[in-house]
C-alpha cells in the first residue's frame, strides 16, 4: 500500500453478469470484514456474460472491466473472481491499486499448506488452461493433479451432488500425492469447510486467498 | 481452518531471544488487530539465541520451539518470525495448527505483486540459504535477485545507514529485473512502507505476509 | 491440415491499423510465395490500435481480432502478426484452423538454431512480458537474454539508426550466450538478412518463421 | 540463409541405407515442392544400417553421415531424417548450412499445435531416448507423454495393422493430456492426415516439420 | 581433501541409538577398506532416538550430532547415514572436513547409473519429504517414482519378508520408468546385491555411495 | 556390480590418442590404488585424434572406442576419460559393465560439496556443450557458471601461466556463486590439490570423480 491514509474498499468483481454469484461470493468473504478494516465490496460486472466457460469469453469481458476499474479509482485494491483470472494482465497495467486473481493466489495460498496441491477443476476442458497457466508462474513442480467435476458451472452451483462430487474427486487428487486441495471455481466457497473437515486436508477457497492477499497488500 | 467455534490467537514466534526484536514484530502486526479477528499474539523464544546467523544456531533452536508449540494447543495458527525458516517442517509434523514461516510466505505473497521478485539479504553468507529454499520451493525462475546489505543484523535494527543502504539494494534488485522486492529479515518491517514510497515497487514485509497466510488459514 | 481439397489462404493479420507495417509484412513474406502453394494474404485489423505497446491495448483488440477470424472461414491458417501474441489462445478456441502467434513462432524457430537464442525486444517494458510468455512456453532455459533497443515502434521502423543499434544489441545478446537472435517485433523483417550477414549468427524474422509454421500446418 | 542468390538444395538424408525409406520422405515431402522454391532432394546414406534401432547404430553412422555433407557444399539446408537425429551436433559442427534434425523439428513444430504434446515411440526402447533429448532440448514440461507401437520399424513399414494401433496408441496419448501427436519415426508419414481426421487432433509428420524449418531458413 | 598428510578416518555416523543398525553399517562398508586407504569408522549417537521416522525426531538429533562432530576433528570426512540427511546442512556450517549425507549421494550415484532413478522408501509417510529433497537438489526430473515399503524400519530390518516386498516394489518402480534403484533407507544395504541380480538394474545402496563421495574426497 | 567373484580392472580409457595424457590420469588416480582393491588400469585409444576439441572429432572416435570396449569383456567397469564423454550412450548400450563418463561423474561429485558449481572450461567453444550437457542432466540450477581458460588443450598441459589462470577463473567463477569447482578437462589433475588450497573451495578433478563411481559400482 503506498497511501498513508485510509485505504479503500477491496473490489471483488465477479466478472460474469450473474447476480448469484455475487452474492455468494459476498457471503464467503463476510470473516474478512472487521470494523476499521478496509471494506470488502463486491460488484457483478453487468456487461460480462453470465457465466465464463471458455477462454474468449474470458478475454472478451476485458474490454468492460476496464471500464469498471477506470470508473473506480477509489479501490484500494482489486480482486477478479473468476478463476481463469480473466484481464489480470490489462488490470495491472492500467492501475496502480494492487491486482489479485483467484487463481494466482488460490495457488499461492496452497502453496503455503502442502508441497503438493490438488486443483479441483469444473470441467475437464479448463484442466489444459490451469496447466498452462501454472507453467507460466513457474510452479507446475508442486501441482500434484488437476482434475475436474466434470460438471456445468450452473450445475455445480445448485448441487445436491456437488459435495459428493467434491469429496470423490478431493480423495483422488490426494491420492495423486496433494497435500493441499485448491477449488478451481469462485462459486464453491460454501463447500470449503466441510470439505476440509472430511477429506482432513487444508482446502483453498480461492477468491478467500485473493481477498487475504489484498488485505496484506493495503495494511498499513 | 478446522474448527467451528472461534479460532485462537495467531502465535507469531521470535525464536531468538531479543525482545525488543519481539516488540519490533507486535508494532509491525499492528494493521492486522481488528476487533473480532482473531487475536495476533507475539512471543519470544527465550531459549533462542540472541541472534540467528548461521544454520546451526537455526537448527538448534528447534527444540525449545517445539517445546513452546506444545505448550500452546489454543493457537489457531502458528508463525515462525525468522526469515530462515527455522523449524518449519517439524513445527508442522507436530500440530495440527497451520504453520508459516516467513520466507515462505514473503515469496508467495511477492510473487502476486510482480512476475519477478528480488531479495534484501542481511549478510552476503545467507543468499545461497535462500537459494536454497526458493529452489526446494520450485520457484526459482521468479526469482531476480537476492542481494545482501552486508551488515550484521544488529547494524541493521540500529541502522540509520540502514534505510539508504536498502535503498541502493532495491534499486540494483529492480535492475535485476525486480518487480517487487521483500525484506529477507524480521526486524526491517518499519522500512518497508517508506520503501515502497521510494522505490515505487511492492515492498513485502514477511512477517506481515504470513500473518496475512494465517489470518486467512482461519477465517471461517 | 485436414481438407484434402486445395487448403484456403494463410492469412497474416496486422492487428494494428497501420497500413504501412501491413505493407511491410507483405513484402517479408515474398519468399514464401510459389505458384501452386497456398496464398499469403496480408490483411490489416483496422480497429485496432495504430500501434501496440501495452498489455491493454493487446486485450482490446481481442473482439474486433476474433471477429475478423469468424469472417474468413475459407482461412486455411492463421497467423497474428504482433510480437505479443494477442488474442491467439481466444482465436484457437473458435476456429479449427491452425493459428500462429509470432512470439511462439519466433521462439520455437530459434530453437532449431541455436542452443540458447537472444530477443531483440523494441522497449525495455516489452522484456518482462517476453519473458513469463517464455515461461508459460516452458522453454526458459533456452533464452540466453533479452534486451531492449530502447526505441519507440514509431523509432525503429522509419530509423536510420535501427540497423546500428541492432548490431550492437544483437553483440550484447551474443556476449550472453545467445547462438541465434530473433527479431521481437514485427516491423523489423528488412533487417534480418543484412543482420544475420553482419553478425554470423542466424536471425530470425518471427513472423517468417509462423508463416513457415502455417505452411507446414496446411501442406498435404 | 546466408548467400544473396537463389539457395541450393534442402538435402533430406536418410541415414539408414533402406531405399524403400528414402522413397517414402520423397513422397512426403512433395507439398512442399514448388515452382521457384528450393528443391528438396532425398538421399540415402548407402554406408548407414538398414535399420536405426540402437544408440551406437546411430553413433556409428556418423562417419559415413559426415562425408556426404562434405561432399555436398552446394546444400542450402541439411535434414537428417531418422527420429534419433544422429549426429546432429556433428553436422552442425562441419558445416555453415543449416542442419535439421527431426526429432527437433517434430517437438518444436508440435509446441505450436497444442500446449502438450505426445509422442509415439515405434518401440518401448527409443522412449528413453526421446525423454533424454527433450530433457536436453529444456521442453519435457510441454510432454504428456511417449508410447511405443511395439513394432519393429520393418512390421511398421509394412504394416497393415499399423495405422489401428497408431489409433490406439493415439488415443492413449490424448488421454495423457496430449493436444497434438508427433510420429516419432521417419517412415510414418503416409499415416498423418488419417490419424489426424481419425483423432480430431493436430499429428506431425516430424520429417516435414524439419524440412518446414529448413525451407524458413533459406527464404530469402 | 586439503591436508597433503594422511587423512583422518572417513567417520560413518549412525545417528539413532541403536547398535544394531550400526552394525550392519560396519559390514555394509567392508568392501570399501583397503591397506593404506583411510579407516572407515562406524559410530552410533547414542544419544539419538531409537529411530527417526519423523520430521522432528531428525531435527531434534542435530544438537547432539553437532556434538559429536565437534569432538572429532580428526575426522577426514563425515557421513550422516540416515535417509533423510539430518543436521547435513549445520554439520557443513561447523567444520572443514567434507560431509555427506546418504540420501543426497545415493541420488547422485543414481544418476550416473540411468537417466531416471527409482526410490524405495520405507514408508509412505517419507515420500514427499523424499520429493521436496529432491527438489530443492533440482533433480526432480530425473525421479521416475518413489514407492513405499509401507512397513516399519522394525519390520523392514527383521524382515524375511523385506525381500520380495523389495523386489515387487522395485518392479514397480521398473515400470514406472526407472533405470536404477536406491535403497531409501541405511539398513537395507545386505538386500543391494542379491536385488540387483534379481530385478537386472543398478541398486544403490546410499551409505555405499556416501562413503564413496567421502573417499573420493580425501584421496590425494 | 554383478558378478559375486573379484570384479575386473576399472578401465579409464583416454580416448586420444596422446600418452603423455594417458600417463597423467595414471598419476591422478595413484589414490585410488590398494592392495586387494580392484585394479585400475588406464589406456590409450591409438585410434583417437591426439586431442580432442570438436564435436565431430568427439563423435568420430566412437567407432574404435566400441571395439576397444569389445575387446575387454574383463572390465569390471569404465571410465571414457575426455570432458565431453564421447561415446558415453553408445557404450552403455554395447556392454552390461558400469561406464562412466567424466563430466557427468565430476558434476555429480560436485553437487555434494556445494550447493552450485563452477565449471573451468579449457575453451569458450565448450561452454556451451557443457550447458547443453548440464540440461540434459537435468541439473543447471545448480552450476553458477562455466568459464573458459581461453587455451589450447596443449597449452592448458604443460602450462607454467595455467595455474594462475585457473586461480584467476576459479575466483571469477567464487564470484558468480559457486561453491565448488569442477575442471572442465582430463588433464588438469595435477592442479586439482593446489588449487583448492589456494581458493577454499572444494576442487573436483572429473577422472577421479568417475573413478570414485566406478569403484562404488563394483564394491561387493
Amino acid at each position: 500500500m503506498t497511501p498513508a491514509s485510509r485505504p479503500g474498499p477491496i473490489l471483488v468483481i465477479n466478472p460474469n453478469s450473474n447476480e448469484a454469484v455475487t452474492a455468494g461470493l459476498d457471503a464467503a468473504l463476510e470473516g474478512f470484514r472487521r470494523a476499521g478494516a478496509p471494506a470488502i465490496e463486491c460488484v457483478t460486472l453487468r456487461e460480462g456474460p453470465f457465466g465464463i466457460e471458455s477462454q474468449a469469453q474470458g478475454d472478451l469481458l476485458i474490454a468492460p472491466l476496464l471500464r469498471l476499474v477506470e470508473s473506480r479509482p477509489d479501490a484500494g485494491a482489486i480482486v477478479i473472481a473468476c478463476y481463469s483470472d480473466p484481464g489480470l494482465d490489462s488490470v495491472r497495467s492500467i492501475t496502480r491499486a494492487p491486482a489479485f486473481g483467484i487463481q494466482e493466489s488460490g495457488v499461492l495460498a496452497a502453496m503455503a499448506r502442502g508441497d503438493r496441491f490438488g486443483v479441483v477443476a469444473i470441467s475437464g476442458g479448463s484442466v489444459g488452461r490451469h496447466r498452462r497457466y501454472m507453467r507460466r508462474m513457474g510452479v507446475l513442480d508442486r501441482c500434484a493433479g488437476d482434475r475436474p467435476l466434470d460438471m456445468t458451472v450452473d450445475e455445480s452451483a445448485r448441487g445436491e451432488a456437488t459435495f459428493g462430487r467434491l469429496v470423490e474427486v478431493g480423495q483422488a487428487l490426494i491420492g495423486d500425492g496433494a497435500e493441499a486441495l485448491i477449488l478451481g471455481c469462485a462459486g464453491l466457497a460454501r463447500h470449503r469447510a466441510p470439505l476440509e473437515a472430511e477429506l482432513g486436508v487444508p482446502v483453498i477457497d480461492p477468491t478467500q486467498a485473493a481477498v487475504g492477499a489484498a488485505l496484506l497488500a493495503v495494511v498499513v
